[in-house]
């Protein structure tokens, strides 16, 4: 399990994971995932990108992972993310063997850690620790990216209207 | 919807699926992705081979699908899968905007339709239906799977301890 003097520092990298889906005008989320002080994987949401469903931040970083490390299972390692994981990245997390998760902002409407689930309620037969740590900047940059994009529709609207 | 009546070529399909897992060593899941009677994706389990811990069918058959129509939404769409899926492949489902799941093995342990987890339970913002239509073989080959590793492992044992 990673120290928690260095959550800061593997908070900040997602964060900046988090940026480059930003500036790709993806949703912007990030993770990246860590064993024994080190960055095993990274990766950010890039589903409009890679036209694939699945490419949420947290499914990339795995498959970046497993590819770094020769391995599908990723034992004793943690996922810092940048918004409270959904169901099937929960899910993938588990299939990962992944061990804990630190997310910095809560999704109320699909996550599955505490918020639209309680993960520890649905008494799954794997055990996932997680801590949230609040990261103002990083539900910002949520904040900011749909903000714009509901200015970008509505100016869109107009001009058709018109 | 896919009719009802051609869902058991489908499952037929899926099942040929699972085989070729089958014939790679793998767990034996195979599933195809059906919209207005044409298979638009398919794919079986290969965690090893691909040594990624999210190959699972529905996973390849999802990246399969969304590669084939260039899109990552799947509305309208149908997957048959030859085992209840897991956790995450019910969220991938899901985030595909895939509308029907047709399984035909129970997993008992991770299935997260009927089994470990009731979809209709979760109270999830996502709409899914989801039918089970038993198809011996497809368990049978997952048994049959099961019983060849413990074989293995335990003439492995052994040959190991002599």
């Amino acid at each position: 399990m990673e120290k928690v003097e260095n959550h800061k520092e593997f908070i900040e990298l997602s964060y900046r994971e988090a940026i480059k889906a930003y500036n790709k005008g993806e949703v912007p989320v990030g993770a990246v995932i860590v064993r024994d002080g080190k960055v095993i994987g990274k990766g950010y949401n890039c589903r409009l990108e890679k036209n694939n469903a699945l490419y949420h931040a947290e499914i990339v970083a795995i498959e970046n992972a497993c590819k770094n490390t020769g391995s599908w299972r990723l034992d004793g390692s943690t996922i810092y993310v940048t918004l409270e994981p959904c169901l099937m990245c929960v899910g993938a997390i588990l299939q990962a063997r992944i061990n804990k998760v630190v997310f910095t902002t809560i999704d109320e409407k699909g996550g599955c850690l505490v918020s639209k689930l309680h993960f520890d309620r649905l008494n799954l037969p794997f055990s996932l620790s997680y801590e949230y740590i609040p990261d103002f900047r990083t539900k910002l940059l949520l904040k900011t990216f749909f903000y714009e994009l509901r200015k970008k529709t509505t100016l869109q609207q107009i001009s058709e209207e018109q």
